[in-house]
């Protein structure tokens, strides 16, 4: 089983063709990541404010993986075995990101106000976070960051703000143990990187960061011969398509993306045309939403087979 | 108990302080409404589409109930004790609401083409909604659109488009048996509408139809001596702040004013300032989407008990 | 010629056809209204911000006209022959509206910051406005609010907060001396109302407050037995189309909107087909933001004619 | 004068660090650039649609050029002395996507109805642009794409889908013959490109097209030791900031983020406060939508000397 560690490949902050592969795998085989925090594991102690300077730039990723037999218009499928926590612990606060993050124009440089930044770190251990002397919150372990290198028109895109069809950092807390993330693949070998675990993460990650912590990433890789849009996951229970914002879609766009594409998914998939499947969905559908640009369209599989 | 039925007070289609009140009740009463369906009911065989001329518009509401001793400023609590369904059956469909739906942009008359209707006439028994020969879904009934007469300034609001401060059509799955809803109070009285009931719904309401139903309702209603800004909602399980878009405000803007409504009610309610709230819910809030114009924010209690 | 003037009828702040008709005329009719300012006439000192909770709401509106022969369906033009103003001076501050329309989230509540007023009060002479000892602006008078009464299912809407198919809050600035704005009428009689006179207004009136004033407005009303979908302006040189957000369209969708109406309008009226037509807008068409959230789509007519 | 053409350099599709520069030049240098079409010269006939898949990506561009002397958090100032056409012909069509670019669903695919291309090959001759037999559009040339090399984490941003801080494709008309465009600066030497000329353009672009022709540049560059935040544009009569939608800010907020960095920009260049100068914007500012997602807000620089 091949392992990958950041401290052997580095630190990488974009999706990227022109980096070398940090290994060449076949379809079927598994690999171990240990991946660094979304803080580049620059924050070690409680005054985490003092060292948001030392943070190069959030999400560091491990990749890329070079999948045999991954051609162009394919699909990538990820089955995460496993998500563990590294060190035992994990960090957050509020940063200059936050305020960024609350409201979309620069109001706080305008009223030059200052968010204040509640800064926590909070050990990990038997599947619980504690969060507070008083709160403790359940392990629910997601990869924040994963995707394949997108278009070469394209040849890299930022690990922290720019979801899209390639994946990216979408924050869904559903790519968690035991779910499969389906890519379309739009370089030879699919070019797979991941990073920014999350020991728990709420949906819309509202204040810019989650439980981020380093982690231990073990994960299966296949290749499907089918051609897809946008990424999917999919549980034992559930089908899912998700679709990004942009430049020029906004969220209630994107929600109205995934579940088209979620609507032609079961067409395909199933014995229903596009347009029942919209009617069932209207019904029965759930979004999640990952972060405030990430929307992902839902149905338990239980309705349809 | 107070019975109030549309076959007395008839169908009305907006929140306007200007009707007469259909009941005068004290808080801590229980009242039964029974409404019509989304339809008004003109859509009573399978050629859905042929009738959709006959529907006057969407959505008719019962009301307004004038609550004793509810002054502007106030709160109003309605807690929903049960939502049965009348007829034993549903209706749903895809309609030029839909493909206004799928878009905001008029592409469909630009490019002259048109969605088909896709209708279903869903029998509902205990507890199942029959939604075709092979799919079931579970009873999971709740008040599409619920809320109190806003603004003066504003004295009357549809009850289809516009969810806001004073409720209206969230179609919030969350709004059903067993939860309370509070509203902010505008008007003296409260005056509380209510109406177009699903037997079930997704998340979105992607085509702009759920099980549309005519239904029983049964409520209580109270007052409680503080203020709101928005609507909002409560379980024995969670908390969840409303908000809604507007011209000016998209869905991303409606989910970050859930949150920081939801963290200030946190401040409020329990020994937790707002920013720690904020930092709570990035790991352990839940977004619902009610409509595409409707964003709940939520967390559950036993994070702060 | 018939002069109404809000002296005599009173101050109305919403669309709606249940207010009695100030006035019937005939069309080709021309009419003088006489409007207060978008203060209600409330704010007459320095200290602007002491005043502003004498304001009732924004934007009292004269009306409404009922104009013989005018049917649901036609199209409603109103000739605009003059906008004097009332009083010589014009008002206009920093207020809370401005603070949420800085951003829509509720940011100023959520770091208690406030927005300090910066209140002007400006004489109008001689086709300029004294902004400051140093800053003259030209009088461009316009009016920021006009429509007709909508859909009867959303009997009335709000002069402030809504504007739609019906017209109503749109502060565009091209709706000026010379020019010809056309409705959609929705009700018997078009039912037009008018108010909030600006003698300046930026594009998209950033701070939400134009030189609001009290005015003299002279206009002269029109049917035409066609149908249209949204408001239209013309004026010798410019055929325009206007579209609004609203809960489910973002600015971005307005424009795509208004773009499309402008295409079919061209197709209508001219020798060339929709495709073209959005081709050459591509070329030579130009946007005004009325407020953030009315876009126009504007074409010269001499590239038609 | 240095002269750089793309039939030396080829042609690039990402604002890129890790390109090699194609020229050094010293603060003050003129530039002659020939820029390819934003076809990348492939359509070449009236089929138009026919040639479409030869099209590698949209938009090459020229560059990188290092500026020396330019430092990170200077500022770099392009001054554009002459546009012109390369070929004395430009081409416009509709396209996949213009599809994409009328509403950000994909309901085109979801409907499977296609858009009609309706191509033009349209002769530039003596400020003249031959749109049809009866139709001549004024030659006015811009610069499309235009924008130096971002921020390093994000190595690489496309040159059709991402303006942001950087530039990048704003497809701003003002962009145009004697304006100066100031971009902030993130690498060492600015690493400046461009691309993408116009003959002509709407508003908008609202087709995703505009007369894209080959074009000869003419540019003065400089640098300034000040540090801004987002492109601006200066000439004769105007200030102008910019703002660009990204993943969560859309085109409402993009406008509020160019009006309050412009009203920065007033404080610090002129003797008025931010608050002020907001309020004297909400009087006479203007607003020019670039791409649907670009926003300028400008000043006549008239009231401000």
């Amino acid at each position: 089983m091949k392992r990958i560690s950041f401290r052997d490949v580095g630190l990488i902050y974009t999706f990227d063709s022109r980096n070398d592969p940090v290994a060449h795998v076949a379809a079927g085989d598994t690999v171990v990541l240990d991946v660094e925090d979304a803080f580049s594991g620059k924050i070690t102690a409680k005054a985490l404010a003092e060292h948001a300077e030392d943070v190069p730039f959030g999400n560091p990723i491990v990749g890329p993986i070079f999948v045999e037999g991954a051609d162009v218009g394919n699909t990538l499928s990820v089955f995460i075995k496993d998500i563990r926590p590294a060190t035992g612990r994990g960090i957050t606060y509020l940063s200059q990101f936050t305020a960024n993050y609350l409201t979309s124009v620069p109001i706080f440089e305008f009223m030059k106000v200052e968010l204040p930044a509640h800064p926590r770190i909070c050990k990990i251990e038997n599947e619980l976070i504690y969060f507070s002397d008083k709160i403790t919150i359940p392990y629910r372990p997601m990869i924040g960051t994963i995707g394949v290198t997108p278009l070469p028109e394209a040849e890299s895109i930022s690990s922290v703000l720019l979801p899209g069809r390639h994946g990216g950092n979408m924050d869904i807390p559903d790519i968690s143990r035991q779910s499969t993330v389906f890519f379309p693949i739009f370089q030879k070998g699919a070019l797979l990187y991941m990073g920014d675990a999350h020991a728990a993460q709420g949906d819309g990650e509202i204040s810019g960061e989650a439980i981020e912590m380093p982690a231990e990433i073990t994960v299966e890789l296949n290749v499907i011969k089918e051609k897809i849009n946008w990424p999917r996951i999919e549980t034992d229970e559930e089908l899912m398509s998700v679709a990004t914002t942009s430049a020029a879609r906004g969220l209630e766009d994107a929600i109205r993306t995934s579940f088209m594409d979620l609507s032609m998914w079961m067409e395909r998939k199933y014995d229903i045309n596009r347009f029942d499947a919209l009617v069932l969905l209207s019904q029965v559908g759930k979004i999640r939403i990952g972060n405030l640009w990430t929307a992902v369209a839902k149905i338990e599989k239980k309705y349809l087979e």
